[in-house]
């Protein structure tokens, strides 16, 4: 089938007049290698330095030198990267999935740290890449940069992609780990984003206190709305799947329903310049709370896999989209000349956000234990260690941003942006290949106990896609089923344990107010035909 | 929410310069309004007159009224209808799922019929619309049309959209009118467009015999050619899934290969230049035959809803999409100064579509009457009013034929053109609103037996909604379950009943050599936790 594709391809090349023609054979071979990424990736899993982001990445590099092969070095191309694609179709599917399938109860507790990791880390990170890189880069002959461009470098480097580590941590076995990076590194997306979009439409040259108190009110105050539009959304769909639907479920609908909604939150966020991506995590989490226990059994099984369907095809697409754009032979050119530079460029970024990133990890988290007295809740120097790994990874985010910052018309410099552009590309393949193929050894040095979930997976009865769902199905009732919290014995309790206490109160205003108004397991009306509180049949296997 | 968007929308409107703001308000407007069509059609879904297409399509009429009022009469579009959106994006999900959830068993026994009405009767259709455009046409000042126009106009106004009837006509209750309007709808779809771009690639100059039966000959051909692609795609899709994934099932890669399959399938038809829509209505077909047993029952439960909600979710756009490009204000200016001459071509095609289905579907009956012996297998004259009327509603595909034949550039008789474009959003609106509103109460009138399931319905236990996935999931039984096939007598058995006894040969070669290689229906190795033959819960309802 590829063969035949690719033949097909290369016969219809010289012919190729009209556009819809071009979309139709790229869409075709996207497509196909969406279908080799899958199943390669499936064939690789058990490989001790593969995971699916790298193969899609090796797939789409080497896609990229076929076509480039084919054209004659003309281009390495199928499709334009283009921002638009990503932030509106590719971004909010993944973190949607994120909020929908997150451990809720996990998540909630270790949400100050998570908070710290995420947004001051991003900040602290971001800070030390841009003092860098106003110091190191005067050095270098890369063109002048004014100090818009540096607090861009900055925050384009502090996005991490902290996928690859997620495929390879266990969420059963290391949850707080896992909660930590996970989301940290949502939060620590919706940061970036949010801090280049506000560093953009900034007026820099007259930085004083009151414009940095005014940044840092503009960014809490997008924080706080966007959360809050997320909320109210998944609260919305709740109201009306509940209001609409008693006794009368249409499982098309409310699938569809729920999507929409979802996608809806994003995009209004993003109309009204919110963080679509925080808006949608949290319309995720509200769905998976409220909305998901109104509708029926097949809808639940359908919405569940549907999203993570989506999120994965979403995933795949980008690491195969940004392997195939990497060759990308204009990009190269103009950096041709001085392959020098460009390396040095690519390395000091590439110290700078190692240091950036310990810059953060290793004081938050001394921060962190400290406001800690239960001993398995600390975060010790090995976690800290894989924390501070996890974030190494550059990926989508990072590229989507630079080419909005360099590759935008207007800007005359085209030698610091073709630096810049190359650079992000080196440093996003080299990180997701080399400390993507280093994370699996390496969290198994540190982490040993990991060894055991491997050979347990490695005999091929639990693969990873099974324990999954086991996952999210237990982070369903984790977060819900769990009635008998202890009521805080006084004052000091709450001093000690804030978030136990919060979430005290929080199971009782949920009882008593929230789930018989939106509904939420074990409010909703028993409706015959979709019991409430059957496992689907796969996931009671393990 | 609505109100909140459409006054962001409104305070942008001026100030939208850069396209992708424009994008991301019409596809929030989008959203929005999919969001209200699914609320808005499961509340009228009891009305005697609506349905949820017509719903759909007011919808868009009046948002199309809304933004034209704001606007100030500048435009009444969001979007530009186009051919590649419909063709690529909107059209297959209904396809495929129109073969996914077919009653394979119903389908096959009636093949002979379905191709019959499907093929040969579109054929006659556009022969007498033609016939009839070329003849009264020359009475109007409509500009000149040649040969290839005519027979373009004949096409694009045979190809039916029978959603309308399909949402009233009960599956269970008339098997065999359900399966006769359904399958002939799906073939006349291929059939209009097979021959549409047979007619516009076709040198119609010099016409003679020959050059007849080459397009006849390349007729079949890319029929032929179109299925055995399908079948192929399906095969290959059940192959990988069955050989991969043994026992090491992982739901969101096999639901997201079979997705990626189809589309694929569809993709390679249309580059290949045969008929996507056949190919991916086979390809379905195939695939809930073979692939859908191989996967594990969450995948199963997830890819017939999420296929289902797919298709949904894309004729709910269709009919939004074409009620709001509806009022689009250029295409009317041109005609606005002879609405006589318009609504005289609207009514002139109105009559010729309604006199051409006349003329197969009672002779085309009548042959198929005479070559059945059993009683209970005939086409009955209420039957046969009932499929008339059903193939009356012209929809989007006959819209964006008409965009692909008299928009395209360089048309210079821009007079004619205004006029067919405007006739066929007429055409499309009036008898989807019209005749769309006129089908349930027809229906129930000639049907007398229909009544018992509509009062059934509106007691508000067993909705429409309900009975579809019990249907289809009868359907994946029906054709896979019943191993009882009587082996026929003699030859005379095979000459009287010929699709019995195909039927009976085809279940001993798939039983004995597809099967085994392939998977299907107890075929598949039993995996433990994902048991082949549990129903989901929701479906052992009723």
């Amino acid at each position: 089938m590829m063969a035949s594709l690719l033949d097909s391809l290369v016969s219809k090349m010289p012919s190729l007049s009209t556009s819809d023609h071009a979309s139709v054979v790229s869409l075709n071979l996207f497509v196909a290698l969406l279908c080799a990424c899958i199943v390669l990736g499936h064939l690789l899993e058990e490989n001790r330095w593969m995971n699916e982001s790298i193969t899609a990445l090796l797939i789409g590099l080497a896609t990229g030198f076929v076509i480039l092969l084919i054209s004659n070095g003309k281009s390495s191309r199928l499709l334009v990267f283009s921002e638009d694609l990503f932030f509106i179709y590719l971004l909010p599917p993944i973190i949607f999935n994120a909020g929908f399938q997150v451990k809720k109860k996990q998540f909630f507790r270790n949400i100050v740290t998570i908070m710290l990791f995420g947004a001051i880390g991003t900040v602290i990170s971001c800070t030390v890449i841009t003092l860098g890189v106003m110091h190191l880069f005067k050095k270098l002959d890369i063109g002048t940069f004014d100090l818009g461009d540096y607090l861009a470098i900055g925050t384009i480097f502090a996005a991490t992609d902290s996928v690859c580590t997620l495929q390879v941590l266990n969420q059963d076995e290391t949850p707080l780990l896992y909660s930590l990076v996970f989301g940290a590194g949502v939060v620590n997306d919706a940061t970036s984003v949010v801090l280049f979009n506000a560093i953009q439409s900034f007026d820099l040259t007259h930085l004083n206190h009151e414009a940095a108190f005014q940044l840092l009110g503009n960014f809490f105050y997008l924080f706080l709305l966007s959360t809050l539009l997320g909320v109210l959304t998944g609260l919305i769909s709740a109201y009306i799947i509940k209001k609409l639907y008693f006794a009368r479920h249409s499982t098309d609908r409310e699938v569809a329903l729920m999507m929409l909604m979802a996608y809806l939150s994003y995009m209004v966020a993003e109309l009204c310049d919110l963080s679509g991506i925080l808006t949608v995590f949290f319309c995720g989490i509200v769905m998976s709370h409220y909305t998901w226990h109104n509708v029926t059994e097949s809808s639940r099984i359908t919405t569940k896999h549907t999203f993570a369907t989506l999120s994965f095809l979403a995933e795949t697409f980008i690491f195969l989209y940004v392997g195939m754009d990497a060759l990308d032979i204009d990009k190269w050119r103009s950096v041709s000349d001085s392959p020098g530079t460009s390396v040095a460029v690519s390395s000091i970024l590439l110290g700078l956000l190692m240091l950036g990133r310990a810059a953060f990890v290793f004081p938050l988290s001394f921060l962190s234990n400290l406001a800690k007295t239960n001993e398995s809740e600390k975060i010790d120097f090995k976690m800290q260690v894989v924390i501070w790994w996890s974030g190494l990874i550059r990926g989508a985010v990072s590229m989507a941003l630079a080419y909005n910052k360099f590759t935008r018309a207007g800007q005359t410099d085209v030698r610091g942006n073709a630096i810049m552009i190359t650079s992000t590309i080196t440093i996003c393949l080299f990180s997701t290949v080399v400390f993507g193929m280093l994370t699996k050894p390496l969290i198994r040095f540190l982490l040993p106990h990991q060894r055991v979930t491997t050979s347990f997976l490695s005999d091929g009865n639990t693969p990873k896609s099974f324990r999954i769902p086991l996952i999210d199905q237990d982070s369903f009732m984790d977060f819900a089923g769990n009635h008998n919290v202890h009521r805080p014995d006084s004052i000091r309790g709450f001093l000690t344990r804030p978030t136990r206490t919060v979430h005290y109160y929080w199971r009782h205003f949920d009882d008593s107010f929230m789930r018989p108004v939106f509904g939420g397991r074990g409010f909703v009306p028993f409706v015959p035909g979709s019991p409430p509180d059957i496992d689907p049949p796969e996931l009671s296997k393990v």
